[in-house]
């Protein structure tokens, strides 16, 4: 096998094993130090929904949605835009609860919580913003109805740069509610004395930036690129404007 | 004149607007909000320090000298290259500084406020390992002694991934320390209420990202790459190892 397939294939493991402990981590720290998961009756605990759909939708299904071109190279074109569309819905749905979660959090304690008044917030919501910018305009352009050949080259340059930016504004933002959340919520003892759920915090946003470094470097490296099949040459040389 | 260059001169003035912007309202938080700047015997305000420095050297001039290649491309590279070394030599002074600063800052202040337990120092302290390892390695890949050609071509995009996510990292470590210091320092009324001081930590914030996108953008585009001029191909074909 070609030699840049087999690092790529180690480092896309080590991504997902990342990803996957991130994710646990996520769980473990809010299910030991903050009383878990819970609905509307008590907003401290709706809140812990947020830190864990935004690093399963926002972080790991979105970082797995940009390589799925490269991490399914002998899969065909079409299949791989319907999954990663179908992938990015899913990280939108994951990433609106987290977003509702954290809101009624705020509204629903007493005395009730400013919304969006933190650099987290600002930045966290632009990222959400982005996210939801690029999803309509690369559904237009490269899957239904689809642009023309020449203005979809000219295009996939700035879908994958501002692709790339959200995610990394995301993991940005989450970076700063793991902050914010460490100051708040852990006090006794407290965040400066480094206690398991102050480790466990920073541990967390280490392996958020291992993971975000990774899917970065898996996406962009030229020698990672997926090259067309044979099944996608055939569909471009047809009339189909979007296959 | 290129199109490709034109779009290019005007997002470098945008970048180079953006940055000068960040420092001056950075200077502007400080000087108005939290006492200005001050020696060892008043820990708070020499704490104030760090974030100046850092966004002159860690940001700016990081991200400055990141452009240099791209932003003058008539000069000759070996120039080009010794500008690349000299600037990061200027931005690293400035950010061990900062970190001298930031530890008086803690260690003098009564009672002492302990070090490295944050997010924030885990990720920045990362940043400047990564940008002090990266300074060596290019050093002795690059400019001197300088390895052999098909090593330099090996080297380079690493030497570009790394730089890039150093200062990427850096820019993440930024927007967390803005926000632990406006939790901390914007008390009266409190950050959740936004005033003047939130929302210069924010704005501040925000002006990081766009920085930092507009560097990572303009330092990847394919059609922004330098090409080389004739000096440099006149000492390509010389037998010096490290023009």
């Amino acid at each position: 096998m070609d030699p840049a397939l087999i690092n790529f294939k180690v480092l896309y493991v080590l991504t997902q094993l990342c990803g996957l402990t991130m994710i646990v981590l996520v769980g473990t720290w809010i299910g030991q130090h903050f009383g878990g998961l819970g609905g509307s009756s008590n907003p401290k605990l709706e809140f812990n929904w947020h830190p864990l759909f935004m690093t399963i939708g926002f972080i790991y299904l979105y970082g797995n949605s940009i390589l799925i071109y490269r991490g399914f190279r002998t899969t065909r074109k079409k299949t791989l835009k319907l999954t990663h569309a179908g992938i990015h819905i899913a990280a939108f749905i994951l990433t609106v609860i987290a977003l509702k979660t954290v809101f009624d959090s705020h509204n629903l304690a007493s005395p009730p919580i400013p919304n969006m008044y933190s650099l987290h917030s600002w930045l966290g919501l632009s990222a959400v913003i982005v996210f939801s910018l690029q999803y309509v305009a690369g559904f237009v352009a490269f899957l239904a109805p689809g642009v023309r050949e020449n203005y979809r080259i000219a295009l996939m340059p700035l879908h994958i740069y501002f692709g790339l930016f959200g995610f990394v504004l995301a993991i940005a933002s989450a970076l700063m509610g793991l902050t914010e959340k460490a100051i708040f919520a852990v006090t006794n003892p407290p965040y400066s004395s480094l206690p398991t759920a102050g480790v466990l915090a920073n541990v967390i946003g280490v392996l958020y930036v291992v993971f975000g470094a990774l899917v970065v470097y898996l996406a962009t490296e030229p020698a990672y690129k997926r090259k067309p099949i044979p099944e996608d040459t055939a569909l471009l040389n047809s009339s189909s404007v979007n296959e």
